[in-house]
């Protein structure tokens, strides 16, 4: 049996498409009446402190979300394995949101809006997207396709991630001993990390001030479409008001919604989005999990089971 | 010999470097001595209206701009071939500016930017980018260099030309009585047509009223990278107004500079940049007419002439 426990999202129409694609097999949500004991599978998002008790003869724990670093930090989590959403759609709508602020910045932007809102006609010609080195942080499923829709465009790429990765076209860096030699020669720098305590707080001033210079008109630009523990917002504000940074592009936020008061809001060149940057579809995750579930029923491995140690 | 004729651009440059590419074949510059009667090749941008006369032995006239309207318009220009620039660093560049402008749009950038003014965290997932419909008018060498650039995003391509144009992965519509099936189902129309009497002034109302409704969150958008002569500005000013437009991004305008008191600069949500989407590079260009005048001297024939009759 499927137990679905998802909050804030529309658990009903979940589980009425879980259903269709499962049956016979049986899902229940949390309102419904059934014996905990007979629940083999967990389906969830931002599940609640005792949405795991009783369910003793628990098999997985499926995810949501594609980060599961919040799930891990669930305080009764039981010893099972934990299966985290690896969507297509997912990662394209994530690429769509990186090449669109990438190119967005590699074009100056921010300083054709401001010449705009001075009615000043003053000619720039922005460099050749191959004179840009676009510098990706995490070589997972979303960097990796970050790459596969940033190369084409013909930009110099560089990657940085927790063991190398041999990726055509792309420079590779990893491990914290090659940091500053990958962000030394990065003009645009793009955080699909996994939150974990090694990279928390990896966005912060030092960071910034090690980016390269003079690549791009106005200052290196940092955009991250990962986790607002990534970042240190208030270096962020510092960096992009001494000219450390010429520009940000933020779709999480270390508090989110992001409160009324946070400066980042009236920054001109910072971009600011909702935490919209991609969203695991109904149509994907019930095909994913539906899939998983069949797999698995029938003696099959799970795959994309998170590493707990690692924490992703 | 070459005769350099050059306004508004380093002529001096361009002709010590063209003088190191052809070596020994003589160039000389308009403030050099020379009989006309020896000039073979003159190579222009923005001529003045004597800068032909007493050519009575020029074999060719090189542009250095990609587009050549404003050259055939010269009122005593020789019937000789002239042959256009074809250059694929600037159609890396015109690509920049097409895909940066894309993805900005397909990313409903304009929303999220009046939700941060706002301060409003409101949340809003943009379609994915193969939802979105990018329309492409003029299929020559930068409109070709577009549909590869915008493909591996994975955006539905449409294309619209003079004559029909078979290209893997676009829906081809052509001529004037397809005209009206190909903005129906466009979000976002893109202009890079060459600059003639029929495609003068084709970015008016009626055309915006006939885009696609209902595909991109806040109605269809325009970006028009070729020339000012392609637009009805007051037409751009109503669409954006009335809604019947989204946003606009235009890099080209009816008179340039864009003047102080033209509306369009104070339009939140038109992107202006002062025609700068892309430029000849100076390196491109030498290579280019060196090869081309060597060849032909060599007995070889001409290649890129414009054909009159058709205008580009």
């Amino acid at each position: 049996m499927l137990l679905l426990h998802l909050s804030d999202v529309d658990e009903a129409s979940w589980a009425e498409k879980l259903r269709a694609a499962l049956a016979p097999y049986p899902v229940v949500r949390q309102s419904d009446a059934f014996d905990p004991k007979d629940i083999r599978y967990i389906f969830v998002w931002k599940p609640k402190p005792g949405a795991f008790d009783g369910l003793t003869n628990l098999k997985a724990i499926l995810s949501l979300g594609a980060g599961v670093d919040a799930l891990l930090k669930h305080p009764r989590l039981p010893d099972v394995p934990v299966v985290r959403f690896v969507d297509e759609d997912l990662s394209q709508r994530m690429s769509d949101y990186v090449v669109a602020h990438v190119t967005m910045h590699q074009r100056l932007y921010s300083r054709f809006r401001a010449a705009q809102l001075a009615r000043r006609w003053d000619q720039l010609y922005p460099p050749a997207a191959s004179q840009t080195a676009v510098g990706i942080m995490g070589m997972g499923v979303l960097g990796q396709d970050a790459v596969k829709r940033l190369k084409p465009q013909g930009f110099t790429l560089r990657s940085w991630s927790r063991t190398p990765k041999a990726i055509e076209g792309v420079e590779g860096f990893a491990g914290t001993e090659q940091f500053d030699a990958f962000l030394a020669g990065t003009d645009i720098l793009v955080n699909l990390l996994p939150l974990t305590p090694e990279t928390t707080g990896i966005l912060n001033y030092e960071t910034f001030a090690k980016l390269r210079r003079g690549g791009l008109h106005g200052g290196p630009v940092i955009i991250n479409a990962a986790r607002g523990g990534h970042q240190r917002e208030a270096d962020i504000v510092r960096a992009l008001g001494d000219g450390t940074l010429g520009a940000a592009s933020l779709d999480v936020f270390e508090t989110e919604p992001l409160p009324q008061e946070n400066p980042l809001w009236a920054i001109e060149n910072c971009y600011i989005t909702p935490h919209i940057a991609a969203i695991s579809s109904e149509t994907a995750g019930v095909a994913y999990y539906a899939g998983i579930i069949a797999a698995h029923e029938a003696g099959k491995p799970l795959i994309n089971v998170v590493d707990r140690t690692r924490g992703y």
